[in-house]
């Protein structure tokens, strides 16, 4: 997240200063503190018959690769909720949480720090059809599946396949 | 989260539009969105010879009340990393993770909406110190534990309680 030049709440410029031992921004009218926190989301391992789905990224990062369905959770969802969400949203595929693989940092050069959750999740069957922020949609038996472009992705993914075996 | 009124970036009175099918602040001067997510945070049930460390809340919410040990997700750290800094801080304890518990998500009159993940840490022999946000600090017999204050932190202490048995 890039740092803020004006206070959202009154628009005066910000200063800089240490807070709870970090370097916050603060606004020092109206005593604004702009904490920054890592973004959460949510990614899929959504597997159906030994396949996983992936798709094909329609944005950056890595717009192009073949990757996993992932995305930021909203206010008022659950982690689950989010990752189900994004699932159907580009994939159109459905499916209900089978594991909690782990959380995982990140930082990515678009959004800056994330904290990724990441689920396995048993697909019901059905045909996937690429939607929102994906160009294209597949299952991929899961011994085929290699880079997943995001550190964090590949190491849920070699979690995943240990507590499948 | 309160919404915001200025432009962080270039101080124009902000408006709400539809993007991504939800209600968003934006800014129609240099573009910026605000979008909101649910601020990560962490806690943890630190686990010492079958008691845990529980803290006596010096802020709000819950002021006063006697739970577990949390806090929010810094830049730049894992949510592993942020439960044992907290850890820490709060009560002067150190630990090793031994188990993810959960994420769960939670709705703060304070702070709004919250993605908590949940660590079983295996304390190291010591002595806890109230510090930080802690007005006092003890670790109680896992079968005294009754009522955490927080929703979230009650499912994952039934959680946890299963896992040790």
């Amino acid at each position: 997240m890039r740092n803020y030049i004006y206070c959202p709440y009154c628009a005066n410029k910000l200063a800089t200063d240490i807070i709870d031992n970090k370097t916050r921004q603060v606004c020092y009218q109206c005593n604004f503190i702009h904490y920054q926190n890592p973004l959460p989301t949510t990614v899929c391992i959504g597997e159906l018959d030994d396949k996983v789905l992936l798709i094909k990224r329609g944005i950056k990062p890595r717009k192009g690769e073949w990757t996993l369905p992932s995305g930021f959770v909203e206010l008022g969802e659950t982690a689950e909720e989010s990752c189900l969400r994004e699932l159907a949203e580009e994939t159109g595929m459905t499916g209900e949480v089978a594991n909690l693989i782990g959380v995982y940092h990140a930082y990515s050069e678009v959004y800056g720090d994330i904290i990724s959750t990441i689920y396995h999740i048993r697909l019901k069957s059905g045909i996937p059809i690429a939607g929102d922020d994906a160009e294209d949609v597949k299952l991929v038996p899961i011994n085929e599946i290699g880079d997943l472009h995001f550190a964090a992705f590949n190491q849920a993914f070699d979690k995943f396949k240990k507590i499948i075996k």
